[in-house]
């Protein structure tokens, strides 16, 4: 049987002070920075995703998977060395784990996102009295929610956990090349008797699937290439 | 049919220690803004207002419409790499979509502001009370607020959606030259049996329609040209 | 008839950093922000209040009036040009209007602080049920509000409006030179049947009525004239 | 008749920035600071205690006392020009008076700590409830409050009033030289008929009662004797 | 009898422009921080934890015992003139003390982490209606909880009480190796009656278990033997 899975979504805010370092010192500390995330996804699952212009609070997203917590650690201690993380904070990280769905049969203990365009995630916790409903009046519950998901095929769910790990129950995260499909799917997933077991659902994260190099040379403009000439000159 | 659009409200912050810059840099800075903005005003809608005197927290509003997220993401990356942006933040930021309404049958499919001088603008969430009732009886609710709105005819509304996007459900945009009518449709609106499905209608903006070169101009005093002259001196 | 006003509560808070400057420069960013109010003061309502010692978030509030709202962006960009603005943030702002009360027949299209010692403002919101009930009902509530105010002479009170404007619906500031008697009245008004429907009124503010020059001097603990001094030697 | 009291309790965070100053500078800065409180406290009450390992959000808390609201204004101002202030921010500031109480005889025009080990401080807000019940009720219910109070008499208590000035409407300070007692008369207050009428009462202070010139050397473990040292040498 | 004790659990953020410091400073700074970790923890309790990669708003977490509240000032007066803490904030703070537990016969004056892999933090607010309850009636309820804890043996708690000393009312610490393990607990519980009287629970917090110095080595990914090496160079 395989283990369950440690999953990471990092948000990272660069200080606008970055922005007017020399080319040269940016660049240097960007490499840093993809050094970093490729060793740790030459076995793991780490995604990039760019929210430049969808949020005015983080500029990058980090998610990373791994079985140990250790492992999770040494990635962020290894950032944490790079010349770009010493000009940025961390507003937003949730921490969860992977697994078994109490509502459907599939396997979820590795999330697996599908390489669609556009991630949206958020933290979601419910109210109490969602908890104390019976076993199978939840699961009655949730058949409403799972036919309306069913009806927009091209979006795809994936849902970790995060109780007493975090300050969530749960990091949603939401995976599709259409997000006008996903913007109706959301306003009538409104409507239904499991929306009123809604606590907290909020921030909601529109991401931008990208790589990691690209994501980094979004911050400022400036790809990487142009970063080593300027190192060479 | 055409297609549906994304909009985005993003507000900006200037940093105090930017005022104290050189005449010259703050210039090159507001130039390099500019030229970002009206490279994608040439094609799609871009918009700017000044928040200054009526915020605290912000001083300047750029709204921009595209049909692609993507457009909105490099208008960022581009903005970002601006003088100005090295010493801005971005303390609200709304991104959502059109849509058409299911209380009237305008075609709502893009935001057309009608150069009225002032925007007022907040983020919408409603009680999930409001959506557990049946379409006819939201219906019926909503005619109350929409014949009252309609008594003032120098007051528009521009809404988009935020569902699964952001942190709020809705972006409300209203617009017109008389702020004291505005002020007494909202306080009456309050009255409406609708009102009591506001679960969040805050912040509330009062932005002042410009140029973007005057919502510039008003960050410190100075005019571009100005600015040109210092820079030849 | 004469026009509504616009009403604009700003209140400032200065960078210890600041404190740290020389003297001559400290004083020349005093003289430029008091010279801005001197002029926008010589044709429109403005006054000064210090909040050093009342409370921890700011030093310093300006009331402004004006009947145009561009007036009131004026003042503040002309503001922020002053050497003092370059050293501030704003962690409070309130925009309001002037409108006839309900619950009066005095007219109320101005506001018109009598000089009293001290000013207490606080932004408001009431309950959407307060707005469900019938005007006579409302009427009625109000009058135990109204009687109870009437055994308290020396307390003026000045009510702004702010819905849809700002993120409070009024902004409410009473006047008086007992601030032992004020506190006894909002003591007492805490058993009336209005005060239920009371939703949020806070932050409260003991502003502190002074002139613009001393506000200002209040800052560093330096006179103006000795600021003179200062660039004179 | 003596007169009621303005109360004051100033709770100041250094920049871990003032600590990288040279041991001179941060000496004379506290012996500014030292010099306004002592200039203060010839004549009227001026307490210092010590946050300092029991809040992350502040290290020093002033507590002072006058008959009027101007000379808590001027000590400020003078703190202000300490060269310790031009390194403080004030995240916690809550401005009362003194009010003979309704639920007992005692006088309580002025608040007089008895010098015991620690003050337990915080904000308190009733719901609106309570405001509603009948005097009578009150004094009922307030009965098992005092009579369980009286059962802990190593520990006192200072109420102060701040309806209408202030965020918050009494500040409550207890003292005594028993932490575990305290605690353990909070805990058993949870279980009372008022306990059910709080709407707020945090945060909440531990405060380490010492002198001002204590609590100035626990900022940065120097002494000011240390200090005129250095700036003798 | 043995005495209770003071439990305090400081969380540290270093400023991301500390990491931009020379290795010969930032290794000084950790050494003098280290030393006042050895020096209390010699004769009393001192645990350090990594909060990187589980959190985004700190680093390191101290967990401190002692007898008396003046040791746990002192512990921080020292710690603040290490040089590592001229460069930190403390972003969370909790104050706790120990005390005897109504629902078991177990001591509980101490606290005694077992030197698990991880430790699981939380403050903890009930509401008021569960301090209503009779203590018949919370015992009754309590049984379910433990019962259900008791399925966990790897899974240890460490409670302790705040009550009138800090904003929440105990600070509860799981203790553990199996993170998947105590997820699952937590989620169990949330349908248990008890869970109903949760007011609140976050912000929650995953640390990793570590020695004083390998948790000051993570903060910039060198160890304290290398900076030796440089001082020495």
């Amino acid at each position: 049987m395989p283990d369950r899975q440690f999953v990471k979504y990092t948000f990272l805010k660069v200080d606008p002070a970055w922005r007017r370092l020399p080319d040269a010192e940016r660049a240097e500390g960007k490499r840093e920075f993809l050094a970093a995330c490729e060793d740790y996804g030459a076995e793991r699952l780490l995604r990039a995703f760019s929210t430049i212009g969808t949020r005015g609070d983080c500029d990058l997203m980090l998610l990373a998977q791994a079985t140990s917590l250790e492992r999770i650690h040494e990635l962020h201690v290894v950032l944490g060395q790079s010349g770009l993380m010493k000009w940025c904070s961390i507003p937003h990280s949730y921490l969860a784990m992977t697994k078994g769905s109490e509502y459907s049969d599939d396997s979820r203990l590795e999330i697996r996102p599908q390489h669609s365009k556009y991630l949206f995630v958020y933290p979601f916790v419910k109210t109490r009295e969602w908890y104390r409903l019976a076993a199978p009046e939840r699961y009655r519950v949730m058949q409403e929610h799972i036919r309306i998901g069913r009806e927009y095929p091209g979006i795809d769910i994936n849902t970790s956990y995060s109780f007493g790990l975090d300050d969530q129950e749960f990091v949603v995260a939401f995976e599709t090349d259409d997000p006008g499909a996903f913007l109706d799917l959301v306003h009538r997933l409104r409507g239904t008797e499991a929306s009123a077991y809604t606590k907290r659902d909020t921030p909601t994260f529109t991401c931008v699937a990208t790589s990691v190099e690209r994501a980094l040379n979004a911050l400022d403009g400036a790809s990487l290439d142009v970063g080593l000439e300027s190192l060479a000159s």
